[in-house]
């Protein structure tokens, strides 16, 4: 028998005995290694999205492991490979899949959300899923390779060129992932971001981070950019404040990716948007050639994973972990250590 | 002495004595021959524009005529020509012109609302501002060249597509024209517009107009492209529920035309712009090349422009006009005739 962490209510998670399902056709079942703790994962935890998620639920959707055993007519896998998982299946046959942008399928099944997620001793998964790691890449740094995806197809969406400058607005794990993976497409980035530790983080990483309560953003990107304004924002904090200052710093024809999820309306300054002919970009998820980009930054140091790894919690820690994160704190990224007896070291 | 249309207060309009001001070196003097009342026109009327508009002002800015006299060191002009002017003055020096976006220069100035517009009869311009008009383009038409402009540039920001469906939502001048300029360039087009009048006169010009009163916007395209959305909007009412309609009936990775102007923030649901990509690209005027493109659709009746004059009226009765179109009514573009004694016929 082997564990999981599930959410069975608001507020509650629990760690409990787990049934290993055996792969059939086409699946693959994984060790998990390691788990990160998504913003995802909190808003679930909060209970906020009990209208998709059917309790008890697996939660997970970061992660790094190794093949276990690999289902009938799998092939190219095998045992002991090291993988992370694009926890995506879509239908294939809705308006989105037909024009080739299968990511936000009409139908999409979020493993980790939709069904099971990767916070367990054993996982089965479509074996599409699966993303080969280098075996040099440990596997705490390789549980970053799914929010780096997120980044890296942000950044694409945003279609940042060599030169240009950037402000991301929210400094949190996905925020410095994207100054970082824009960074290494030749802009020159800045975070605004309210968090001390945070901005000190982005700060060692050579970001320079504003913190937007006591600097004046948009006149700090003037005198930066010389009166023009920025050539793209990023707007990855999810406040209302955060989509004001990401639409005031643009310059004209200035590109605004959108990021973060906005449950609810928000005002929006339409008429900047008509005066600048600025440019508002939605970006959800990514794709297989993301999830490949995101392998090659975090094996070649690019994205210095380790450093936003502020703490790994064992397995039967995850519901206190949760519960930590609540009260925010000074943390980037919480990975969920998945060890079990049967696969010895966890890395 | 010749006369002018003068915006003296909120809500007044009187026509006055004007002296003409002979056109100084890269200069030319026109006799304005029919300009269009538009709807920024109305926002001065109404006292909404005090702050940038200083009383008196000349208004008027979509406008046809001909040459009177140019100044010195002008060339390829000479009186008689049919002409239409491009009504924007830019600095060459802000960071918008030093992209190559004078339209939107940070420092704009735009005739008929920064400075001394066309609804007089006699009106000094740069030269450079001028486009010339064929001759066997009637000049009542010729005044709808500027907002056919709006609607190509518009069109060309959104980049339709032929075989593309278009949902335009405001169905009033620009709005038509931007349907008719999407036509005509392989798009199938639908538009959405309370006004019985405007959906009769764009059924006429072939163009399936929906009651957003009455008809379930949102169910009718879904219907339209097999549950897939449209994949473009132009939001061109100003009115929330048109932002709301606007965003709604797009596809996946749609695009959303912001034309209206809308003064005060909006309400945008932002969670669908990630959870389907959308784009908003905002758009504002245009370039000489949208100018002229819009003569050639107005010079071979791609875009029928008589069929878009409600009426014409003579100068002097230039602020009763203004009068009746606060009322709203069955309208589309009225047009000033300036016809004075010295230039004869109107056309």
């Amino acid at each position: 028998m082997t564990l999981a962490v599930r959410y069975t209510a608001a507020r509650t998670l629990d760690t409990a005995p787990a049934e290993a399902r055996p792969p059939g056709p086409g699946e693959v079942e994984l060790a998990p290694a390691f788990v990160g703790i998504c913003g995802t994962d909190l808003h679930i935890f909060h209970g906020d999205m009990d209208a998709r998620v059917a309790a008890p639920a697996v939660l997970g959707h970061e992660m790094s492991g190794r093949v276990v055993r690999v289902g009938a007519g799998v092939e190219g896998w095998q045992a002991g490979d090291a993988v992370t998982v694009m926890p995506l299946r879509w239908d294939g046959t809705c308006p989105a899949c037909l024009m080739g942008n299968q990511h936000v399928c009409h139908n999409l099944d979020f493993l980790g959300i939709d069904s099971p997620g990767a916070m367990q001793q054993r996982w089965t998964v479509p074996a599409s899923t699966l993303v080969r790691l280098p075996e040099s890449l440990p596997l705490d740094r390789a549980a970053l390779v799914e929010p780096t995806a997120v980044a890296v197809h942000d950044v694409g969406r945003a279609g940042v060129r060599a030169g240009e400058r950037v402000v991301v607005v929210g400094g949190g794990p996905v925020g410095l992932l994207i100054a970082l993976v824009a960074r290494a497409a030749g802009a020159e980035v800045r975070v605004a971001e309210l968090s001390d530790h945070r901005r000190l983080l982005a700060g060692e990483l050579g970001i320079t981070a504003w913190d937007p309560a006591s600097d004046d953003v948009s006149a700090l990107v003037q005198e930066w950019t010389q009166g023009a304004g920025a050539d793209v924002a990023f707007e990855v904090s999810g406040a209302a404040g955060g989509v004001e200052t990401a639409v005031d710093v643009l310059r004209v024809r200035g590109r605004l990716c959108l990021v973060a999820i906005h449950p609810r309306p928000r005002e929006v300054n339409l008429h900047r948007f008509f005066w600048r002919e600025l440019t508002l970009v939605g970006a959800r998820l990514y794709d297989r050639s993301d999830f490949e980009r995101a392998v090659a930054l975090v094996a070649d140091g690019t994205v210095p994973a380790e450093r936003l790894i502020s703490k790994v919690v064992p397995l039967t820690e995850a519901p206190a972990a949760f519960e930590a994160l609540e009260g925010g704190g000074d943390v980037m990224k919480i990975l969920v250590d998945c060890a079990d007896d049967t696969r010895g070291a966890t890395a």
